[in-house]
């Protein structure tokens, strides 16, 4: 960490932070500039919130972090990729792994449906939602415990493992014992008491960007679920919040690119909630996989006009069809993307 | 809701969209215009997701909410303002409400020292964080409910009712029986699950805006506790997150005017998250009470460099008195804001 | 467009935003529902500044545009794709056009070198910068009319048409006289007199969106210059700005897909300024292809280290030649992606 | 500047950093932490563009300005603060200063009944627009000359000053031959040209910000035009661009005191411009006077519904009327702001 103190301060008030770095357990360091003092404070920042309040001394003009708060999401303390296999499906290794489903489940019918179709077209893993995040009380809120017994179902027909929604450490294990990936959305990323308690499920999680959270801050929200005992972590991307109102979320691809930068977890893009219409949802899914993604999730609905919620970006079969064999035409020419980069 | 056509839609397009209206039990209602055909679907649109499905039929180009999707928050269906009562002290009503404390409840002497340089100079309730969000898992975390109990001491010597944060379903009854106002912080405004358990208390909520959060979704969470049964909610901006970062968030001043003009829950400002240092507290908390707010929410800390937590934040106690004395001057020329507007 | 009374309209009010609206020349239209009466007023809302005036009256809610305010840049009232020629290279028709170059010139020497590595690689246009836009007054300005003339001279050697960008009316002839495509920069993407201006030039322009630009306002910039008679704009996506500071900018793809479909203008991608940082630049521009643009505008440098400005986010020759490889073989794979969506 | 290497940067990647900055004329200082090494480059950074280049070098993991890019602008390199004389009216001083009147001048009775109703209510200096920054080219553009002639003969009736926007360098000459004060509008904040352009002029520029503009960007827009020779310069905050959409922008108002603890230059608010809306300019107003503002900017129709232009905006001469008795009746019980923090 780096103290800059103001041009006007005093070798007394340098004097004072120099005192309070050392009376927490730091050693110190100097560079004088020419209009200023810079106090490096050398040890480990992580946890270093009680040494950010050496801002309050006086004479302090910045106080600048130099290292990464997050240590086991990094890529630079890990080494090696991590893999993470979601029931039998390895996401973060060789193939580009696409799950897919509906945005709720409604009814047998209407996920053993979609499941079958998502199958057929090639995707891998089946999602489905049975709790729901809802901006409005009046709004469906999800078939619960009934829908992860479709969703179980609608695996054991396929053979596709599942992945859905958990909101609350109340429900965490009930989740847990239907769901092959628990995935925690984009509203409880800093939801630290869920984190933790995922923290210590047995199954892997997928954590979802918040619309408002910054590529460190969705690492450390990795860190707290690692750091609590679950080692399976896969990070998506699902569109910031931006001032852009054309497309539901602004999908922030290059965020891809910098989380495989400082990670070695799997990153996966969740082209739906990016761009919020079915009509943009094929171009950015391409993108995705040009950009180095791991994967894709992404809404398939057999009939979007009557889906309970988020009809408007779901694909339609035929829809997703085309764009899985975009996807294999891709990947038969390039491979493994992250082989060109690394 | 209005459903406005492509230009290029047919006669049979126009004909789905109306019998799909209707069919999910809307009225419809035809406007022709030059180039457009717009669709009025006349009916209660709140819970509506499902409506917006109609953008999945062909010739449709955009589907336009009209109503605003809170009734219980709203002001044009409630009337009159809500005044809620803080233990003895109302919030909403004819005085301008200050509630200073730390940051988090570090130690006996710590928050006793707070509770006593806050109520000397003023401030009407006391504050403090006893479960702590922190992005960082490795960062202190709150003394928990040895805290809950020194502010519960706190408040025995200084006779001023407390608020506190819960962050998870399983604390709320715990927090419930110490706090004399429930905080739910930025992130969780859309923790639903954690809403829905704080709808159901008997202790009024304070209901922070998430940094992402607009200001009908803040209203939309009001709406979830509001409509679980606990009519006692104040509304508190608390800075937004935008490209900024001369400020640790962009305080929002505008919002509590369009939140007043909206709806009739009483509204208060933290100046402390919306700033993020000491020295712009004082100028933001004068404009939070000239733009019409209920109170303020402030940080205050007897020794801010010692603070395990936003030392950087809070204001010393003499500094705190300052502040205090400027509000008295304002409201003894101005009398409550809010008269002057209506 | 559409005025959404309030609930508590009365008759008298709504008569008189009836007769407002009919005073200023369009016909009106009923809705009445549930609780608000909508009034359409039909006619051409472009140019319709004075009509939101309504808003002022009495009784009024809301008032909700319907059209777009664009028309000739508009697909829906243009019809096929517009095709743009740069020199002899068509932009927006079958290949994709990577545009390559150093951000500004600096000397001969570099811009015949950069101008030759990149022809070499496979650019078909040649970039580089003599008016510079700094933020500060004290960065290099650029080298001006000499610069021209070395980018004039490069065309000569490779026989590649250029582009640069014009700051200032005052210049657009000068500029005009040696570019083959003639750069609006982001930051004057709403600089309303240097887009009539170049609306009367000669050559294209390539029209970049602001960082703080919304698409439709981009297409309204768009419609500034078709409108003063010069037809061939081409658009480029270059980054917004959001909260994220990992990258530079925050690269907005599905931008590129919206564009795509409002309009009939090509549509480029600036990954060098999107992401800011060269080690990302290679995945982005491969996912700007597979998004379905025309064309890539990169910047590439002989010795980033010593660029004058942006050496950062320059590409080495070597890697621009990794880029254009794998970007040969996706277009192999998949031909012009626009013929995948339509 | 402090280099910040990589954990894994090598003694010849550290060295090759040093010789580098020394090459282009720095000292190089250092500091070994337990897991990196940072490197100072000691020497005046602004201008400083060529100098971020040393992040292409191999090692190099961040690049960490320490000094603000301006001086002129800044308060630690100017001492006392500065007052702006516009016409006879100083603006930054001991008065908080009103400038208000209509977004376009439309007539000559409308800007002369707008003269005279905020002259009457306490004005100080009168504001109107003759060419006017329109999003559409299908908008009124302004009357041009004829309404700079318009608003000298209303200065001449009142004897107030007069303040009103210039667009393009060709225009500068003309428009300050009229003008008391030339408006640099908030689009135009980085048009480098006309910012040098107007730093030639003899009359004070008010320099609003961009709605995407940080404040330090603001401050080196500034530095332009007091670094080309005019000292003269107002700056003004009108609102930034967010997510929220309830606000036409988001009023910043901590801008304000950040301003003024970077700045020497005197600030004042646009409140019309930022809110969006006439109901919510009377509360930001006053917020903006008790945080600290050295005036307001703000438009007045004599009758909204008719105005050409942001009728909706616009106060009424009533509501203008109410909101200066409010400003003071505050000034009289506060006095100027800033002698409170001072």
């Amino acid at each position: 960490m780096m103290i800059v103190m103001k041009k006007s301060a005093t070798e007394v008030e340098i004097s004072q932070v120099v005192g309070w770095i050392e009376s927490v357990g730091y050693r110190t360091h100097f560079s004088r500039g020419v209009e200023r003092t810079v106090i490096g404070a050398v040890g480990d920042e992580r946890g270093k919130e009680q040494l950010l309040s050496v801002a309050c001394l006086p004479g302090v003009d910045q106080v600048i972090p130099i290292l990464a708060p997050y240590k086991l999401a990094s890529r630079e303390f890990h080494g090696k990729r991590t893999v993470v296999d979601v029931g039998d499906v390895p996401v973060g290794g060789e193939a580009f792994v696409v799950m897919a489903g509906p945005c709720s489940i409604e009814s047998e019918a209407q996920i053993l449906e979609s499941a079958r179709v998502c199958h057929e077209a090639g995707a891998k893993v089946l999602r489905g939602g049975a709790f729901k995040p809802r901006t409005s009380p009046y709004s469906f809120q999800g078939m619960e415990e009934a829908g992860l017994k479709l969703l179980a179902l609608a695996r054991e027909r396929t053979g596709m493992p599942v992945v859905t929604e958990v909101m609350n450490t109340e429900e965490v294990s009930l989740v847990e014992e239907y769901a092959d990936l628990v995935q925690i959305g984009a509203r409880n990323v800093q939801n630290f008491a869920l984190l933790k308690k995922v923290g210590q499920a047995k199954k892997p999680i997928l954590l979802k960007r918040g619309m408002m959270t910054t590529i460190d801050e969705l690492l450390m929200s990795a860190e707290y679920i690692l750091s609590s005992g679950n080692s399976r972590v896969i990070l998506c991307e699902r569109g910031i919040r931006t001032f852009e109102t054309a497309t539901r979320n602004t999908l922030d691809l290059s965020a891809v690119v910098v989380l495989k930068d400082r990670s070695h977890l799997p990153v996966i893009v969740d082209p739906s909630h990016g761009v919020g219409h079915w009509k943009y949802v094929t171009a950015v899914s391409r993108a995705a996989y040009a950009v180095g993604a791991d994967g894709l999730i992404v809404e398939v609905h057999p009939e979007p006009a009557k889906a309970v919620s988020d009809g408007i970006q779901s694909l339609k079969p035929a829809k997703f069809g085309t764009l899985m064999e975009q996807l294999r035409t891709m990947e038969q020419a390039l491979g493994k993307i992250r082989e060109l980069d690394e």
